[in-house]
């Protein structure tokens, strides 16, 4: 099967179209497609087709693809289900670049086999499928809006990928009536062939495109989203809605599209280490996409609260802590600045309350300097609407500041108040100026922008290099696959553990008596005697574990007890030997995990021990491998963090070791992909520059052999 | 000082308002305020006092209270801060029976003894102050609206109590503009006598009012307040803002009022536990109040959704589980029910996917098909407004749908999309018709249905009689007193545990070795000794403390090994004796306190023991004295419950034995006023069956003696 994929610009800014299923019937999809781009403005060729031919909206309808007889980049297919094919099989016959398959009635209801059919025939004819399942494609940079949705658009720098069909057409009613400005929307439907990263790697690197949304329901190949975004959010605002976060939405999601619905925390955070902003509710991530691009980047963290009521200040300054935005409090410089805008009563504190007496003069003066200041990086300017207060003259003093100061410092506005107020912020919203009604939702979109301005500022935290000899693990699995196991023995899961240079308690399995009291002399009291037996799993439960053993004479009556109490029990069991094994110290226990997820691929997962991790569920997971910078994160994520850094007056742990095993579990997870599931529980913590030790390993295999 | 206090209905009801400070001049307030009551359509007798006299709106204007012939029930002062007290001298000499000073200038800027002098004038003289710093009182009842907000207000059935002035009138601007009808709206300023909870009870008692929204920043008397909320919530659907639940918005919230902002988990969590539902934005909070009226109450827990587009019934499934909104999951029902509505590629799991291809015939058969079937007591429909769906056929529906079964069940409904769904949405909702952009706000009031349910139903935890023997707490108090000590010694807490029945280690304090061996031998081993020295805090680490002694030999030794460290290391020292305690037995270690609070009086604390409270704050908090069922429900809320109800096969702990505790704690806070401070770390839980033990406890006393 060749694969010469053509560049993905062509789906974008294809030169010809073709309208595979146009309609004489105002009233069905294929007549609205062909209707939204020809009034669109799309200015290459469009090539309407139906087996009855004649004419719709003045231009000549094609019989057949066959007729057509010049290039065609992309042709939108919306006839029956049973039809697509033998079209798919013309298009490919006239050299069609992309197939943009609105049609539904495939996967999403079952009908896999002839789904897999077109994409398989396709591919194989240079094609790629959009869809099936979707409302079609608008991209700004061709004037072209191959959808049946809303017919005008409004051109902009918000690009749009939607799973859910449905919700996307409301969406570009909704950035319509909201002014919001579009770059492209793209429905991605059963994502048969093009997925999600497709498209967003072309918004990535398109330039009119400042914020991309996406609607997903389910992440189908995780790893190269994961690639993808980490990419594109150093450079712009990614907002992710993802629906499906309660057990019962997910049930509902994998019912709707088919694709499994990841868990919701594994999810949250690989966004987060990819530095998307993942909002709840489409009214969030709408408000956010409008708003980020028109703000300027903050200088820094010092942000001023402007109100002329308390109440609204303090619900701002609640917001504020809840969205992440920094409040100034630098009292002194505060009076400085504003003590001679604040009229009586009122306060020059953060926030600065002008009072309910407070002229438009005096939110001017207040403004002003807070927005030349430099020490102020930051405005949220909120209003309650009063008897005495004059709301024409604050949508003026709005419109004014933000068009003066728009380029210079980020500001946003809230007014609350009756219809005078809803009236104002109506029409200054229509501008583009990020006034709310609600303070919550003024300052959310402060918080977005600073989460940004924190992607950008990262440090690019280096990968660093960790030696793990993978030959030596392939060997231990090679060893297992003989068996037919999956699940790998202690002793292997030690000797994988010994590989990856993760340090473990030292351990000799000896075959009698003798090399027993040897061993346990070699590696030093007290050690811990087990029994080796591929038959025995629950060993305490046979008398197979003897316990802080100190000395020879103690090593002698352990060594004959286990085998004494295991053959009494299992008769039938094969003893191999007994384990010595060092005696490890106490300390903090931790649980560091890596494993395939099913959307994500390899994914390293950190959390404190025992019952923090089953009772508390107090875990991080990030997408594999991840960098030291990303392993301190996940560490100081979790809410039991101050144990590690030392409470009660303990001394810090040694968080460097934790962090050099999460690196090595991400890189065996990564690079040894006929490892399916790798957990260390416990790895107990000394105390700072003391380490680390993985006492027990539990390694599973996947349920294939991979191919490397 | 006589406390001939008026019945507060006087101040909504009042038959005669004079308007201290009526201005000619129509932008002051004080014109304001008297338009108000005249266009407002007022029955009582108005008299507009100033003294240039003259005519104001055709009243005749009096030069001066006194020159008032009749009764006057209300004063609603508005004169500059200096004038007050003369006026309300003079309103007391006309028996006027409340004040309602809108002034500002007092306590909320510093001058406290001017307010206080004030309202123990009024006091004194019978009357009563609603204020100073407020904007008056709206009494839909009185048809008053004395207030210098907006002039049109709807009447209704939501009652209002803001602490803001300008947030207050921003939302009666609000209400009107949103056709949200009020009962009444009054702010509460500095709450100098008449507070929130004097209000509470009269909206509590007031039969057009259905919901009461408050506005607060900070609780003075929390018990008056818990006791109310407790009663009206049983009847009534009580909705709390809170502001300053960050630590800076509390500082913004203190600088404000002046008012102590509590820790916001305990407001929270008292909140909980009186059945108020705590809203965080005042979106929320508006849209609950307007939309909990409109619903019939749910005869169950089973709610349906019906969508057009997965997406959107995706997302209502995510935030039906966030507002604990229960899905109804009976699938081959389900079935049976829908599958005549649902077109081909739908689903009739829930929710019901009418598909992006759905008629408003299709809507409206499933509609019925939910709102009569007795198996179903709530609907969601939901709507994404796509190419081919009849936006304004789905608003027919659905204020057909409304108004047929608004009494019988309750819906709500959400519809997204463009222009002509916010047109259409605007309509439904000016007809008071519980229609969303959003489905998280559908689905976050029928949730907010669902709370109040919840407290209706709720049984009635009969207070059980718990046993504790304040006599001789008070005799062990007096000693420390004597003493001019607040911090009470071990044994003194101990002693205070055993009058209270809550069962210690056994314990007895030797005098010298002999009494220790007897006393061991009595308590039966092991044991454990502990030198008693008032002027010894840390014992271990003078060597004063032996953990696990088997036998006497051991007693002997370590009573002579703690007496000779303690003498060696401080032998300034005065050593009592040593204290033998009967050893305990390793269990769960839970936390158990209670406290005088400063905004809510005696509250109780419950948390699982060490790191959990300290590094994860895993606490519940509740009003005392609490019910068995209050302490049931604080127990379960601990995210470590799953520890109690016993993890990896461990078995349940004596869960009774911690809600005895709790109780005993509540009273011994809630009576014995003395106390400021009891914490018993750890309580020691076994086995359910086996009790538990209360090995350590920490108790302080007051700074200052309380008279009971």
């Amino acid at each position: 099967m060749p694969d010469n994929k053509p560049d993905i610009t062509s789906l974008f800014e294809p030169k010809s179209v073709a309208i595979v299923g146009a309609s004489h019937e105002p009233s069905k999809i294929g007549y609205k497609i062909l209707e939204n781009v020809i009034r669109g403005g799309y200015s290459g060729k469009v090539y309407p087709v139906n087996p009855k031919g004649g004419e719709i909206l003045g231009y000549r309808v094609y019989k057949s693809i066959l007729e057509i007889e010049d290039a065609i980049d992309l042709a939108c297919i919306s006839i029956p289900a049973p039809f697509v094919f033998e079209a798919v099989q013309q298009c490919a016959s006239r050299g069609v670049k992309y197939l943009a398959i609105i049609t539904s009635g495939f996967s999403e209801v079952g009908n896999i086999s002839e789904e897999r059919r077109i994409v398989e025939f396709a591919r194989a004819h240079g094609m790629r499928v959009l869809g099936p399942n979707i409302f079609g494609i608008y991209s700004a940079n061709a004037s072209l809006n191959a959808t049946f949705g809303p017919a005008q658009i409004r051109k902009g720098n918000v690009g749009i990928i939607t799973q859910s069909g449905a919700l996307g057409i409301a969406m570009m009613g909704k950035t319509q009536s909201e002014n919001i400005g579009l770059s492209a929307i793209i429905s991605i439907g059963n994502k048969s062939d093009i997925d999600e990263t497709d498209l967003l790697e072309y918004l990535g690197s398109e330039q009119n495109t400042r914020v991309i949304l996406m609607y997903i329901e389910g992440v189908k190949n995780g790893e190269k989203l994961v690639d993808a975004l980490k990419k594109i959010t150093k450079t712009k605002t990614v907002i992710v809605i993802k629906s499906g976060r309660s057990r019962r939405g997910a049930i509902a999601a994998a019912s709707h599209t088919g694709s499994l619905a990841g868990e919701d925390n594994v999810f949250s955070d690989i966004m987060r280490q990819c530095g998307v902003i993942r909002c709840e509710t489409i009214s969030e991530a709408l408000n956010l996409s409008k708003t980020v691009p028109e703000l300027a980047l903050p200088s820094g963290e010092n942000t001023v609260i402007i109100t002329n009521g308390g109440g609204v200040g303090v619900l701002a300054a609640d917001a504020s802590e809840k969205y992440g935005v920094n409040l100034y409090s630098d009292y002194p410089k505060l009076k400085s600045l504003f003590q001679d805008c604040v009229p009586q009563f009122g306060s020059t504190k953060n926030p600065v309350d002008l009072t309910g007496q407070a002229t438009i003069q005096n939110y001017r003066d207040a403004l002003k300097k807070a927005l030349e200041a430099d020490e102020i990086s930051s405005v949220i300017c909120v209003a309650c609407e009063t008897a005495l207060f004059d709301v024409e003259g604050y949508a003026d003093l709005i419109k004014n500041s933000f068009d003066q100061y728009r380029h210079k410092k980020p500001i946003v506005f809230s007014l609350f108040g009756g219809k005078k107020a809803d009236e104002c912020i109506a029409i200054l919203r229509k501008d583009g100026i990020p006034v709310f009604h609600d303070v919550y939702d003024a300052v959310f979109c402060l918080g977005g922008l600073y989460r940004q301005l924190g992607n950008l500022k990262k440090p690019q935290s280096a990968e660093r290099e960790v030696m793990v000899d993978k030959a030596r693990i392939q060997e231990i699995i090679e060893i297992a696959r003989r068996d037919g196991r999956r699940f790998l023995l202690s002793a292997e899961a030690h000797a994988i553990l010994e590989a990856a240079g993760i340090p473990a308690p030292e351990s000799r399995i000896a075959r009698n008596l003798e090399e027993a009291v040897a061993f346990a002399e070699e590696i030093g009291y007290p050690v811990v005697l087990k029994v080796v037996s591929k038959q025995i799993i629950h060993k305490s439960d046979v008398g197979g574990v003897a316990l802080d053993i100190l000395n020879k004479e103690e090593v002698i009556d352990a060594y004959q007890s286990i085998i004494n109490s295991c053959r009494q029990h299992m008769p039938d069991a094969h003893i191999e030997g007994v384990e010595i094994c060092e005696m490890v110290e106490p300390g903090i226990e931790v649980i560091v995990g890596a494993r395939i997820d099913p959307s994500f691929g390899p994914v390293v997962m950190f959390g404190l021990g025992g019952i923090y991790v089953e009772v508390m569920k107090d875990v991080a997971f990030r997408a594999a491998p991840v960098t030291p910078g990303e392993a301190v994160e996940m560490i100081s994520e979790v809410k039991g963090y101050p144990l590690l850094l030392g409470v009660r007056g303990e001394k810090k742990k040694d968080i460097n070791s934790i962090v050099d095993c999460i690196l090595k579990m991400g890189m065996i997870i990564n690079e040894c992909r006929e490892i399916s599931d790798i957990e260390i529980n416990p790895l107990v913590v000394y105390d700072d520059g003391e380490g680390a030790r993985a006492v027990d390993a539990r390694i599973i295999l996947s349920n294939k052999e991979v191919k490397k």
